[in-house]
């Protein structure tokens, strides 16, 4: 009876998400879902993006958050548009909360929408959102042995983003270990190393940035 | 309707919680449930407690894991009898698979229980598995606005562990304000600075284990 159930809501999530894919392609807006563990660095990451990108491509931004809009609040000095979904104790996004905020979006003066989803490594994984692609991002200090621990995400991810480099002389993490999992779970997949507090390797998660988003993807270099 | 099942769900495992925790206190057996998002150092806080209390205390350990077993491969050379629960995909333990595995474990001859939980911030706090207390384990890299933000946790431990304050000086978290924000959701709630790599901490976190156990709680000292 359950497990009845939960196909019922699948369904009707990837029902609602294949609606929300349609959508955004009428307008060519690709949606990144970016995905990580609590703390791992996913706001970090967009005030970087934020900063550097946005005269240059025009963002929308959805912010899952359980209980508060503290994010959305680190990222209101960047003038992008923002709504936030507090899932009030839910512990993933899914696709009819997504649809229901597309509203709130003016589409047709958007390049790229970004979702930040709950900090969680395995429920946001099992929900299409209707984005073009998810983005997981997990940081040196949680160990290398996230992708084979929590494979689900690693599996389906577009790319890998490894952040908080500038910490592994203090921490115990084996880059040869986690690269060497990850090519086992999804060998094609490109992993960018970056620090976000340092600035190392940003310029690659820049231009992978760029080259999601059809308009600017021509002559994107030298931002 | 899908609030009715979801409300059965949680029905249905905390009765078997009770039943648990019954069966638990009839033995004379306590158990703690150890939450923390992936990679805050749950493991390796049982690989120190295991090496600096296992010849006082008798251990049963039971390890919540998405699909691999590397966490209890980590705590087999401390001769501790543990039992590994995959949840194959599942974001959280529950009471019913708890239940189902305490039979093997012989529970006259064992002081202390204790559960690592699957790497979730959320969902884990939302199940009772039957525990004597819940452990929140947090550490300084995922940033001081984790109580914040995943509530549910922090007001349910009876002890909040802060990890990896040997890397203090290299991340952005402010103590202070991770205190202030934890006052407020659960006040009289002990925290317990830590680092499991250099040590720091770990003295006020054994006593606190011992206190947990009633045969050695007279006269534990002088570990």
């Amino acid at each position: 009876m359950e497990i009845k159930i939960m196909k019922n809501i699948l369904d009707r999530n990837q029902n609602k998400a294949d609606e929300v894919r349609e959508q955004l392609k009428s307008k060519g807006v690709p949606m990144l879902n970016l995905i990580s563990s609590p703390g791992a660095g996913k706001t970090t990451l967009l005030e970087r993006t934020c900063e550097k990108l946005s005269n240059r491509i025009r963002f929308g931004i959805i912010e899952g958050d359980i209980t508060t809009d503290r994010d959305a609040q680190r990222l209101k000095k960047y003038d992008v548009p923002i709504v936030v979904i507090n899932t009030e104790g839910g512990c993933h996004l899914d696709s009819h909360s997504i649809s229901r905020v597309l509203d709130l979006f003016d589409l047709e003066s958007i390049d790229l929408l970004i979702v930040e989803n709950v900090g969680n490594l395995i429920c946001p994984s099992q929900f299409d959102l209707g984005e073009t692609c998810k983005v997981a991002i997990v940081s040196t200090t949680e160990g290398d042995d996230k992708p084979a621990k929590y494979p689900m995400l690693f599996r389906q991810a577009k790319v890998v983003v490894l952040n908080k480099i500038d910490l592994l002389p203090y921490v115990n993490f084996d880059i040869s270990s986690f690269r060497s999992d990850m090519g086992k779970l999804n060998g094609s997949v490109p992993i960018i190393d970056i620090s976000c507090t340092r600035g190392d390797g940003l310029e690659s998660w820049y231009e992978w940035v760029g080259e999601q988003v059809p308009g600017v993807r021509q002559g994107f270099r030298g931002y």
